[in-house]
């Protein structure tokens, strides 16, 4: 199995930044365009401005009926209708790290509601997580978000609700590039 | 931060191999010595006949008391009294990683008492775990423990108890590589 993927950002790529804003801590070069790819060894594109990498992993807090109802309900990235995406790089605190398994699960559910609020937008927002912090990476994870334009508001709902979490106050950087597939058609 | 490992087994290395066995599943090519060495990339050993890979983290299972009690007993790998090591690489099944977080907690302490087993001998038998599944390597963890020659039998009583819990009847592939530090004196 590969499980690394491959974030390129830079003037090529399958999608279109649409926009891209620092929510947290410093931003990342400006790009055009971002290139998804599933490779163990770095991609080389032409123009990289930067290239992140992450891992995709087992469930981390996730308890048995939260994966239940997580699989049963949730849909994977690369439906035909998701002409929208959101790539969300973001690095939590030296304080969440050293929290014990049951303190940071205490937070991330009992206090936050993480899956339980993302419960509430499955199907229609995909979701992949990659795990980056342990191979030295600037930032601790990298999410990919894919939805279709109807549920465009949807996802910007669902991100205020998951940045007013106690959850966030362990976030210390974060990025958000929000992204359009395909080519600009120009009639 | 650097957290990789390597683990490199073949002719050279501070660590002379004393005994090597595979306790379930495939062994691993015998080897004389073995090198540990804290690097980005595979360190070029001449000889070498296996280099395995692993990166330290954060804890996966350990509560707060469970944290502070460890924090407060273990010592770290590099004691000077420590002759005596042990690398032991394991693979978990598949069946394992489908578990939800709350299911493999409930098997790895509650049933299995892995971390109060290790706290039994501590500060005796320094340890240090590696991750490496996904990385894609060939083993989910590499432990590495290190003792005086005083705690040989404790360490092998440790092995006993942990490999008699029900966490390990979801380890299909286990290797034990018991080595010595430093070089042959010829008297």
């Amino acid at each position: 199995m590969n499980n690394r993927y491959w974030f390129v950002g830079g003037e090529q790529g399958s999608w279109r930044v649409t926009r891209q804003a620092a929510i947290t801590g410093a931003p990342l070069a400006s790009i055009s365009r971002l290139n998804v790819v599933q490779a163990e060894a770095a991609p080389s594109v032409a123009g990289t401005r930067w290239a992140l990498q992450g891992l995709t992993s087992n469930v981390r807090y996730a308890t048995k009926d939260e994966v239940a109802t997580l699989r049963s309900k949730q849909e994977s990235p690369g439906r035909a209708g998701s002409t929208m995406a959101a790539l969300i790089p973001i690095k939590k605190s030296a304080r969440w790290w050293d929290l014990a398994q049951d303190e940071r699960r205490a937070i991330f559910e009992e206090t936050s509601h993480h899956t339980a609020i993302g419960l509430d937008y499955l199907p229609a927002i995909a979701r992949r997580l990659h795990h980056s912090r342990d191979l030295g990476e600037p930032f601790d994870f990298l999410t990919w978000f894919e939805f279709a334009p109807q549920h465009s508001e949807a996802f910007d709902q669902l991100l205020v609700r998951l940045r007013e979490t106690p959850e966030w106050s362990f976030v210390e950087r974060e990025v958000e590039v929000r992204l359009l597939r395909g080519e600009i058609v120009v009639p």
